[in-house]
């Protein structure tokens, strides 16, 4: 997966295309001359910003609310919040409105017939994995006899990777804001390639998750429980921007940290050492082991936000494979939604855009809470995982800082002198730019039951923002002379 | 430790500084006037480097070598190698030519009545520890009496930090170059504060080693000799850099990937599981414990260097607090010392430069080796330690480019698109640029028993450099029409 990085490669290329000495004149962001500079290419820079939107100026609400201030209050409540690995559970037992025929999945609300090809894989593994059939086409009749009830993981407080799927026996991590006094839940990841987070089927999927269930949660579970206050993943988090992680699609270094901080207590409660060994061999293998914690911990100090009157602040961003929806913080239970867009990737062996499902998974939480993709100017090493150079990973969280309330106090970004990363998506700030939100993300195969087939990186659609924009407009500022 | 860090904090310092706009014109190294342009601050920049030394310009020996070709065989040799942890080992059986009378210490030659305090401290610490005697005082006459060899780490294949004091029971890592079947060795990091290696004496001290010894030594060892083909340490660096270390002064990441990759094997000997538990517990509590990995591993692969005939590139940098010493591949049984320097650092609470004593320890393996202070543009974060800005550390790499032979195959810094990192320091380019190395370092008190008091940064003492050269010259271009 690994392409060829750096000035040198780019520098060929250019001059390839060209086949002579270039001059540019380069418009706008002045980074982009940096990097051409650095490739001896002469470049003049021009200032200019892409003219702002026409669109209307929002600054109070009819109940003479000050946006700004709400928007101010929302990341407040993001940045005072933390986030603590508390204990784990089974999902049914433990996150709200689970039951007994509940397949929870990413994104916003799908029916199985709009569902994608990972999605309905993930459902009918999932099926499988419970034990409701041992036959895919039998599973696929149950997905789609009705007799299950889907709905979005943000409905209760939960977040998935990818297709997201939490079946009723999963076990998952429960995440605390102790400040705010609320909950957040996540499956354990699987790991990489062929995993039902992915639309993988088969029996090594299933035997994982068993071994998962039966081996990895309960000494996870009973090691934590020996962990006086938890484990503090939103220190964690800090600590991984400071060694090369995004917290996204690069969790190497929180990964770590989590071992770290959970191997003495793991030891202290083992039954059996060969489980303990296997344990730490299963983390190990799996750079991605802390998304399914990172994820939580976002959507826990998110939460207290969800609620504030006259806020524009974005609260969620997620997809479910075919759309992609977002929430804002006035408006916590709509979704706003458009399709789910194409991700410009780097492909596993033998795979191709082709083969690539659209834009999938909740892991959005992350550029939401101000980290994943809108911190990878702190992850330069992740382009070799997503594609794009390092220029471009400092580009983009430049960029971001032009739609987001704040910088986060802390979170900060080592190679940009410790500035805070950039928090709080303001959908006023993204209709007056123009400039959509940055993802990256992993990509699944468009059929059900194959699994991983690459990673890259998107935007977020427009139709989401015009939309969410024109309802609080609508709604809260129509009587308002809002110029 | 933590110091105001960034560009705002800078701006404000400027502005205050000159109560006025301020128009700069930056002479040479750009990326100087990229620093003040963020900051608002209007810059023209003046292409202009410092005179080139008037020095003879170097190309052939006597003997017709091409001193460029022997410089690359010297850097290909290095990075051509791999470093290996094999095992592990009591100093007195593993370390070539080590004794039952015998003390190693870090840097150049240095007999008693030259050691400086921290030196002498941990001497006087290590003949308690061995059982020579219990009591300090009794230690000094023992040390002072002639009756222990004193003798530099790097006359046996070790290194050690700070005063790299190695006594004859002290358990040692076996780091193996399998490409040219050679070995170093080092001791095992005890963490900061009031340990031997900085100086520290006093019951805590003794405690600590001895648990070193009978616990975490032959648990380490044990599982060490579980893991076919050792644990390669040469990928843990080069994985490292891409996580915010630079493996001198900073190795969070380096501590949590050794911790990964032995954690499972260490649990499948355990023989007390409470054991296992605060082994896992001692490393996490020591970011730094992976420096007496990463600096055998540098010394492993810069031994094959050692004796490349008309080689004018660096194999060892190493201070014992009173001296500074080089050797140079050409001449490696020759050291060229000067005064040790003075660090610039950040200071412990209580502690102040009044307090430090000069440059110590052979961790400057790691410069020499291509990484260290050399990769701090890897590493942005390490600046909350040793002092400057991570505008600093990306300079400082960029700086070293000029003094060295190349860039490393396989060491790569992503946030400069992935290049390699500068290795094979050129005693020729040294002289010619006038660019002294530039090192990250502890600092420890100059009192023996107390322990560190801080972190820094400086330059190798220019004096070395030019003794190296001169001697070179001499010996090996006298009779050559070098101009």
């Amino acid at each position: 997966m690994k392409k060829d990085q750096g000035v040198n490669v780019n520098k060929k290329k250019i001059s390839d295309l060209f086949g002579k000495e270039l001059k540019i004149a380069n418009l706008g962001l002045e980074s982009m001359a940096v990097s051409l500079e650095t490739q001896d290419i002469q470049v003049q820079q021009i200032d200019w910003k892409p003219p702002r939107q026409v669109v209307p100026n929002l600054m109070y609400t009819d109940t003479d609310i000050s946006i700004e201030d709400a928007n101010q209050e929302a990341v407040n409540r993001i940045m005072g919040s933390k986030a603590v690995l508390v204990g784990m559970g089974i999902a049914k037992d433990v996150i709200p409105g689970m039951h007994d025929r509940m397949i929870l999945h990413a994104g916003p609300p799908v029916e199985w017939e709009r569902m994608c090809g990972p999605t309905r894989g993930a459902v009918m593994g999932a099926l499988i994995y419970e034990g409701f059939t041992q036959d895919e086409k039998e599973a696929e009749k149950l997905a789609a006899s009705g007799e299950f009830e889907f709905s979005p993981c943000h409905h209760h407080q939960t977040v998935g990777p990818m297709a997201g799927i939490v079946s009723p026996r999963m076990p998952v991590f429960i995440v605390e804001n102790p400040v705010w006094n609320v909950r957040a839940y996540a499956t354990l990841n699987e790991g990489l390639g062929k995993v039902l987070r992915y639309g993988g089927m088969g029996e090594e999927v299933y035997k994982r998750l068993s071994w998962m269930e039966e081996v990895l949660y309960p000494n996870l579970s009973n090691a934590l429980e020996k962990i006086p206050g938890g484990i503090d993943l939103k220190n964690l988090i800090a600590q991984a921007l400071h060694m090369g992680d995004e917290c996204h699609n690069r969790n190497r270094a929180g990964t770590s940290l989590f071992m770290r901080s959970i191997a003495p207590s793991l030891i202290r409660v083992q039954k059996n050492p060969e489980d303990i060994a296997k344990i730490f061999e299963f983390i190990n293998s799996n750079d991605h082991f802390f998304l399914n914690l990172s994820m939580p911990a976002g959507k826990a100090m998110l939460l207290p936000a969800e609620g504030v009157e006259g806020c524009t602040i974005l609260t969620v961003m997620a997809r479910n494979g075919t759309d992609f929806g977002i929430r804002i913080a006035s408006m916590p239970d709509r979704w706003f939604t458009a399709p789910a867009g194409v991700v410009d990737g780097l492909y596993l062996p033998g795979f191709s855009e082709q083969d690539a499902n659209p834009d999938i998974g909740d892991s959005t939480i992350t550029e939401t809470a101000g980290f994943g993709g809108f911190a990878m100017a702190a992850a330069p090493a992740i382009t070799q995982f997503v594609g794009g150079s390092p220029s471009l990973a400092h580009d983009i969280t430049l960029e971001m800082y032009e739609i987001t309330q704040t910088e986060h106090k802390d979170f900060t970004i080592p190679s940009l002198g410790f500035r805070g990363t950039p928090l709080g998506i303001d959908v006023r700030r993204v209709m007056e730019t123009g400039i959509l939100p940055r993802i990256n993300t992993g990509i699944a195969h468009r059929k059900p039951g194959i699994g991983m087939v690459g990673a890259g990186m998107l935007r977020a659609p427009k139709k989401c923002f015009v939309d969410a924009f024109n309802e609080f407009n609508k709604i809260y500022c129509s009587k308002k002379e809002n110029e």
